[in-house]
């Protein structure tokens, strides 16, 4: 099965950023609005995408820096996580109407293979691929089961938790029986926090951290549950309980290199608390993502795991998204919707 | 059986110091020269104390903070593990001229409880017991298996690699099938932990750490055994693999205050390549000691696990001791031995 289509819209990678975190340079991205769309190939899939995710892991990508994958290539379309809707298939597994998740990239239009896909399961918008069911959903799970472990009743520290990420480990550290408490940088998203059964919320902003936690978990924090790193980080260390889990998810602040680089003085109650502190990579877990969405899906469907979406529109807020996103002014996950503008 | 032994020397806890970590004060410790020897009560064995074994544990326990063990008492002689011979027993598991070792105290003659000692095997000499078959062998073995768990031709790097816990490490990570590489103080300890088996050892004194250490482990580092913490642990941090596992089991850049906190900057590195960092204490894994000390003992009974001796003669040696091994100065274990004074 094939399309017409031969033109679509697109951000190109033209160039690395000057550095590796932080602001990007006029010139990084180049937005092209009559891109050629190639024809698709044997076991390709053209994918419309409605949605695209904007993650911390995207600002890496654009360096020449291998990671967990390689650097995003320059001259093609940004590297992306994104959902759509299949127009084109020359693979046996996806029909025209498919509603799928994968790496297509800024563009509004993506031939990619048809391996790399999965489907969006039904009674699912489409936009939750992105998030409680994709990339934020699997994170959460995978930080908090395999490396935090929370017992019930144990106290379960998250940062940055009324992010996608972060808010979704809230909800799974509450369902398993923990105690939850949460560091969030407004009082609106301590609300929201606290909405999804945590019995706290620290505004790092407003409050002392270490203050603020020594009164919310007395008997210390078994997991801590961090996207944030840096001072808060350094703020949790003293506090944390014997033979807790900090479970290394993100270090956002790390990303603007504007602040500098933040160290931790704390590192030292780790030894004595025999704590274990361990970072991890979802992508490394792909073999459990079925397993992982298995558990999630009844879940989602309940309407038991919840995640604010901040949506900019069209592909030209892309840009912007990566700088809302890096600088915490987000209010959960940052979405570019398609097609709109 | 008993005997008729009424007096004693030793060292008792008079006050606490007044900071937690650094040089202790006069009046910490009294020496007595003419202390009171319990009646031998029931269930208790008299030891005539040959060996001392000084740790940075015993510092801390001068201090008034529970760590894994209450605080050393004050009024009582200054808590330490040694060994030495029975010479009164009220215990059924012990007789006169019985080999023991146990937390004996600073003093000649110690009245302990027979369920606190443990006999020195037969063809081991009796300060082995508090090193390559007491605290230093137990905290190397739990260290690198449990946590380290190095596989064959990984690459293992050891630091403070020349004292009593490292040159142990060196040695069970060598016999593991590992690439061993030592970071130490002196040529003279470079010299011994290559000797040991080591590939390569760092002078952390004349070398920059992170640029010796790039060179020696290309392939980058899977165990760090981290004796040290602080600009060390710090340098080495960015050098670890993926799926990497940083060993904390001590921080003696932290015990002399008089350097300042070191903070780590490069804890960031732990995120991306999945690094799993953990403290732990060899206290906790006593149901385990039996299990390593019949994999330590015929190998301490071949000579394939050395330990360097540092020899304080006589018990009002003690106290300059703790201030040789928290500067670092002492090559290998510090020991005192006792009646030679």
């Amino acid at each position: 099965m094939s399309t017409n289509l031969t033109r679509t819209r697109r951000y190109v990678l033209a160039a690395r950023p000057a550095t590796t975190t932080g602001p990007i340079e006029d010139g990084v991205l180049r937005y092209e609005d009559d891109a050629p769309v190639p024809p698709i190939e044997d076991g390709q899939v053209l994918v419309k995408v409605e949605w695209l995710s904007l993650d911390v892991a995207t600002r890496g990508w654009m360096n020449d820096v291998r990671n967990y994958l390689p650097p995003s290539p320059l001259g093609g379309a940004m590297r992306a996580l994104g959902s759509g809707i299949v127009t084109g298939s020359r693979h046996k597994d996806f029909a025209v109407g498919d509603r799928v998740s994968g790496l297509v990239g800024w563009q509004e239009d993506a031939v990619v293979h048809g391996s790399t896909l999965s489907k969006v399961p039904d009674g699912v918008p489409l936009q939750a691929a992105l998030h409680v069911l994709g990339i934020s959903g699997q994170t959460a799970w995978l930080g908090l089961h395999d490396i935090g472990q929370p017992e019930p009743d144990e106290t379960v520290v998250v940062t940055a938790a009324a992010g996608a990420v972060g808010s979704i480990a809230v909800q799974l550290a509450v369902a398993a029986g923990a105690r939850v408490v949460g560091v969030a940088g407004t009082p609106q998203k301590c609300a929201f926090v606290r909405e999804l059964g945590a019995v706290g919320c620290v505004n790092y902003r407003e409050q002392d951290v270490a203050a603020a936690i020594a009164e919310l978990a007395p008997d210390r924090v078994d997991v801590l549950f961090d996207n944030v790193g840096g001072a808060i980080l350094d703020a949790l260390l003293p506090h944390m309980a014997v033979n807790a889990r900090v479970v290394l998810c993100g270090a956002v602040s790390r990303y603007d290199k504007s602040r500098g680089p933040v160290p931790l003085y704390n590192w030292f109650h780790l030894l004595p608390n025999r704590v274990r502190m361990e970072g991890f990579i979802y992508m490394d877990h792909k073999d459990r993502f079925a397993e992982i969405e298995a558990d999630l899906l009844p879940r989602v469907r309940r309407g038991e795991l919840r995640c604010q979406e901040h949506i900019l529109d069209g592909l030209k807020a892309a840009p912007e998204g990566i700088q809302v996103l890096l600088s915490g002014s987000n209010n959960g996950k940052v979405l570019i919707r398609l097609g709109s503008d």
